[in-house]
């Protein structure tokens, strides 16, 4: 049976790990990290969302606001309004929640937060840096999907990874950070002729095709990895609706581990988040150039995620 | 016999271009484009570079400037002219030349210059441009490569791309690229186990290891396309010097098409420069948001480049 690899539960232990980083950053003299959480407009979800990451904010620390404009809230408006919160000194994190009412240009917004405050990673510089291991703010989500394998998988020098999506949000990101790790990395996608024949070769999947139950059993080598980023609601043969995502996860069994749905990524997001909160008040508090050579890897400690001197194998 | 892919006269064609394009923004009333070139130190080989490029320039209508600066320049003499560049009307693409001396951060000279006036495409902005495929400006290797594979590929939709390197500045590039372009795209690099099967494998293939003749027959299946971007000076079996690239190239004759090495890939990196300075002029005198959506493949006129309604493949 392949290891269920608890999305909770790693992080859990990375709010232990920012709670632990934010007390000791305010015992040390520095500020208390600040994140600023923008919504325009009414969107169901989005405020869904946006109330849990102020829910998270509270349970390890940071300080919370947030701006809530209405759906007619022009663009300058918006951009005087993150140009105002890009000086506030109380401010480290700048999270503009999307998607953006139409007639506000979602890329034009999110290019002007300033790069160190932007903790979702999106901006150019940070995409920029994330693809020359630069350092920068690595996106929520594919950090967390490195934080999920390095649970499981020991050594990522020489691995074939296989990256199925190469969207700007999640394939391209991971794709990059495995690299970065020393795998060998395939980008899959729709226009891919033999997916299935490239998959079943990979020591590590990542599923985030948006394709729900994508990825059948034989697809996958025994003893890979297999991370699931897909969520979808289906109805199932019951009658009832149901989440899954981009793997059969029945028939995976005989994978090594494989994250689930729901459970496993989705978790991850939001603790991610304030990781990068925490991030980004180290680096403005200590004046550090947005340019050091800090790398993600440095950022969370692993012991304390993992456990002192614990096996990641 | 694998047809050898021109460097030279795909460059040539593509200086016509920039020439006429040149000559029709002027014409317009628009700016005569202008490129200044930083050195700084007596490096031969940059010296040699530079000529080369205040060259190219003279040949296609750019007004080029050079800036020599002493060995010990400091940073911050550097960053000042850079920053009096960045406000110049006149100057529309700047060119560091590197490497620069030990006691100047690359990284932060190079971020230094206003993203739309890198005409190298090394800011983190237009990498993460690039990245995400919102254009940008594309650095000049990866740009040059991308036509040469042009003149020969038809369609790079679902062909399986290998591509062996992962610097920053060719084969992660050249990587998203393909990606953009819907290729199947494999990353190799030196930990990377079975590169020769990953290898035989592919329609597509970049080698940009700078490992000499790295590449052999048996790594190329028959039909594909083979870009060497290495150049390496070795002492060949007469005992007299030769250039050779990252392939055998006489082992190769049953790919498609192959670059030679010299004369393939590099003629092209200084013709990608002068149309990266046109491009940049044109952005900069249009007022166009840099973060406009433009995209590399609409800027080179292809029928200009390979002749009207002709067949690429």
């Amino acid at each position: 049976m392949a290891e269920v690899i608890d999305g909770r539960k790693v992080a859990a232990k990375l709010d232990e790990q920012t709670k632990a980083e934010v007390d000791a950053l305010v015992a040390a003299g520095g500020p208390r990290p600040g994140l600023t959480v923008i919504l325009v407009g009414d969107d169901g979800a989005s405020q869904v969302y946006v109330r849990r990451k102020i829910k998270g904010c509270e349970k390890v620390g940071i300080r919370s606001s947030e701006h809530r404009l209405p759906a007619d809230t022009t663009q300058d408006e918006l951009l005087a309004l993150i140009d105002q919160l890009n000086h506030d000194p109380d401010v480290h994190g700048i999270l503009c929640q999307v998607p953006l009412p139409a007639h506000i240009d979602t890329r034009t917004v999110l290019g002007a937060i300033s790069p160190e405050k932007d903790v979702d990673g999106f901006h150019p510089v940070n995409v920029g840096r994330l693809s020359t291991g630069t350092g920068g703010i690595v996106p929520c989500t594919p950090l967390g999907i490195m934080l999920l394998l390095e649970s499981v998988v020991d050594d990522f020098v020489g691995k074939d990874a296989v990256v199925i999506g190469k969207s700007n949000i999640v394939g391209k990101p991971v794709a990059l950070l495995l690299l970065d790790r020393e795998c060998t990395v395939t980008v899959t996608h729709i226009y891919t002729e033999n997916l299935p024949e490239i998959a079943a070769k990979a020591d590590i999947i990542v599923a985030a095709a948006g394709a729900p139950e994508l990825v059948k059993g034989s697809w996958v080598k025994p003893g890979a990895v297999v991370i699931d980023v897909g969520i979808t609601r289906i109805m199932g043969e019951d009658g009832k609706e149901k989440l899954v995502g981009d793997v059969k996860f029945d028939e995976v069994q005989h994978a090594k581990a494989v994250t689930p749905v729901p459970g496993g990524v989705g978790p991850m997001t939001i603790a991610c988040l304030l990781h990068n909160t925490v991030q980004a008040a180290k680096t403005i508090s200590e004046a550090k150039a947005p340019n050091g050579d800090s790398d993600y890897r440095d950022a969370p400690d692993r012991s304390l995620i993992y456990g002192e001197g614990a096996s990641l194998d």
